[in-house]
């Protein structure tokens, strides 16, 4: 379902709303009387068009229209929704409503991006309160599933159900707010946060990087994937939901902070949070729950690697301190040794295939930096590219399993260069990898004469190569007879 | 470096600590009369074998012994590192580090797990404070890298090199906090969101498992990768680092919560903050952050979209809502239709050998689910693997590019299925892939004859396609000269 929407106010968050609008095939039409918000929609769609349409295993719709209106009446006129996202005042906010309502269809919805205030604080005096409903959004707005979905009590459920089908339709995930409060959830978890931190700052005992450290190296891996509650359940070993409470609550009273007022630690609020955080773990053993905790720390922790980011960066580090092998190129070169991670395995159990082919573009890239093809030659302007590739795979590679990697170097003559890799998992043999590679400037994107130095190495690694036996496989094509 | 490790306090914060040294080579002797203590330590030993060796891309030293201690003078004596994590009790653990300094070598490393103490706070009466320190981690500890290391501010200095460089030996980041606190800085900022997330609940505004959707949906995800004033500096648009507490602070101090004791917004105050995160950016333009967020994001949220959990359940989600294709499979077939994600992208500029292959996997899952071989039919044991493909690269596929891939049915003849994929990037040829699949039993992994109504349909698209041409590239080995 796709519609038109009006968004009123395009700062970070209503700039966000509209990339993400148009890109799920919203035609927007954006009013702001900054003359800098053209430019600011215009940079945040930019932004957006290189990372949400990826984040999708299918194609989005076509991109629909993004135009400026001169007036809030040709921007809401006709809209299916009205998105507003002008600064924390309610006065302006309230203003505001009344002049969309002149204009605005009777069941269009009129949502807020306002962090703070309620529904019902929103509508003042104005009519038609239920087409005012507060849809709070997390930057960036584009990639953020979180929408907090704010109703009145007396909001009709229509209004609910419009809202929560426009939101999805868009990509996000509406969490509907159960009484209206001041901050809603989020804001106010997060307030505590900068609190907390402010005061740190303040008294000199963090810096604010050493405060960002301290959240995305722990606590924020942990809660990206799981949230406060179910982290802390998994935090307790064995002793279960009952325990969450006693496990939380001691600390939180005392006189660490400027901050220590604690509801009551009663058996009635530790009992509701027993049966809430069983509920949430849906029947799963807490040792399933840890399995999947680890799989989805794994995953995340190797995505920030691939970035080479907080946590992903020091995994980086980390490895630098390993053996990387000895680099001896007169016999196969072993060119990897590693195990297989959590997150390589597919609905079949097993390594799944493109990380057969990670490995093996691993394997090419240790032998050409062997070579003398490495970080600095590559940042110089030339590379190798991969021009073809033949994989035998010969029996399966489990999670965990030990693998390693003998290659071979079958020839180098000028620009090309073929390679024979040979994959163990736990000692045997379980794929093969014959690959031919040429040598490209990074600039013209073709194919050119390697370095001297390199192609001096290239020559001795394949002179040194020639001599070893050629293994099975070598050459062949897919669906020939075994030898 | 590695070296003998004492555990004294097996729960879940020491059970990890164990893993973890184990697993980086260490030998660890783990001392704690629960009779239950083995069993937590084995268990959580398992966990960690399954999830830690894999986040590395080089091989871990071979696995240190893990033995249990009938004494606590058996567990430290000769031990270059004692870690200390039995309850938070300070009169149990001074008595502990007493028993421990009759037996410890005077330059071992005593370290406590504490959340709460200071060092000072430790050494209570004790000798040799200076041996004394606290490293606290986080859970799992086999897993997260963050241990805050805090010190008494007459601490020698080869206690802090000491510490951090055993710390850093085993994988973890050492964040050295500057100043003495209870709560250290990491505990003060969860126990923050602890206080105001029990109010919420107290309050029936929000259930436990709401509040984790409000975590992991949005800020959760934010604070894996830069923390909470990185984060605030990017949601302000170009306002800057100068206005990052002006962002931070309206809100604070309003009676939204139980909680809103705020240290004064001084102008000096603001300046801090400001020079503190202006120096954290290192120089980075507000565009080039933005761009790294995302990117980070990207590859965070896609690799929770792999393990289907929390955001990336809900990626899931979406992706079911955007149309698949029409699954016409009289001409060759449109098995893949996307974009090239962010995180598909190597240091080459352009998409990975490794994701080809993962397109190529999944155009072959798209073929065989509409033979027949979907969710259901894996879920009934039987699947196909890859035995053999073969990959030509003709043109590069950039970050953004859409993506779609036509593929045919070469033959299929009882287990065998021969496939051949064109990949297009904005329309133009950038790759083939030919595979050759055979049917197997997920019980004996060994090939197996497909169910009757798989093998029609297989052999129905077969017939189909056989009146199709054959495309250029069939049948190649690697380095055979073109046609």
């Amino acid at each position: 379902m796709t519609g038109s929407v009006a968004i009123l106010g395009a700062g970070t968050a209503g700039a966000g709303w509209a990339a993400r609008f148009a890109l799920m095939g919203w035609s927007v039409r954006v009013f702001d009387p900054d003359p800098g918000a053209a430019a600011r929609v215009a940079s945040v769609l930019d932004n957006a068009r290189r990372a949400l349409p990826g984040l999708s295993d299918r194609r989005l719709p076509p991109e629909g229209d993004v135009v400026h209106a001169a007036t809030i009446s040709q921007a809401v006129s006709g809209a299916d929704w009205i998105q507003e996202s002008v600064p924390e005042r309610l006065d302006l906010k309230r203003t505001l409503y009344q002049k969309v309502q002149e204009h605005a269809a009777d069941d269009a919805i009129i949502a807020s991006s306002t962090a703070g205030f309620t529904p019902t604080a929103l509508y003042g005096q104005g009519a038609r309160r239920c087409q005012i409903v507060v849809a709070h959004p997390f930057n960036p707005v584009y990639l953020l599933p979180l929408v907090e979905l704010v109703m009145a009590e007396d909001a009709p459920g229509w209004a609910l159900d419009r809202a929560e089908q426009v939101l999805r339709g868009i990509g996000m995930m509406p969490l509907p707010v159960r009484r209206e409060i001041d901050g809603h959830i989020a804001d106010r978890l997060m307030e505590a946060v900068w609190r907390e931190a402010l005061w740190l700052v303040h008294d000199g005992v963090a810096t604010t990087a050493e405060i960002d450290e301290a959240v995305r190296m722990g606590v924020g891996l942990n809660w990206a994937q799981m949230g406060p509650f179910e982290s802390a359940l998994l935090s307790g070993g064995a002793a279960g939901v009952d325990q969450v409470v006693s496990r939380i609550v001691p600390g939180l009273d005392l006189p660490r902070t400027h901050l220590t007022e604690m509801p009551e630690a009663t058996e009635a609020l530790a009992r509701i949070v027993a049966d809430q955080a069983g509920a949430q773990a849906g029947g799963r053993p807490l040792e399933e729950l840890e399995r999947i905790r680890d799989r989805n720390l794994v995953a995340v922790l190797r995505a920030l690697k691939w970035a080479g980011w907080g946590a992903g960066a020091h995994l980086r580090d980390v490895d630098a301190l390993l053996e990387n092998g000895a680099a001896e190129i007169a016999g196969p070169i072993r060119s990897v040794a590693r195990t297989v991670p959590l997150d390589w395995v597919d609905h079949n159990g097993h390594m799944t295939e493109a990380r057969y082919m990670q490995v093996f573009s691993d394997a090419t890239d240790r032998v050409v930096e062997l070579m003398g093809c490495d970080a600095a030659y590559i940042a110089g302007g030339a590379s190798f590219f991969t021009v073809e590739s033949h994989i035998r795979h010969l029996a399966e590679a489990k999670p965990g399993a030990a693998l390693h990697v003998e290659s071979l170097c079958l020839a180098a003559e000028g620009r090309k260069l073929h390679l024979f890799h040979r994959l163990f998992a736990e000692g045997r043999e379980v794929a093969t990898a014959e690959a031919l590679l040429v040598h490209v400037s990074l600039e013209t994107r073709q194919a050119a004469e390697p370095g001297a130095e390199l192609a001096r190495r290239m020559a001795e690694i394949a002179r040194a190569h020639a001599a070893l036996p050629r293994p099975a496989g070598v050459g062949r094509s897919v669906g020939q007879k075994p030898l």
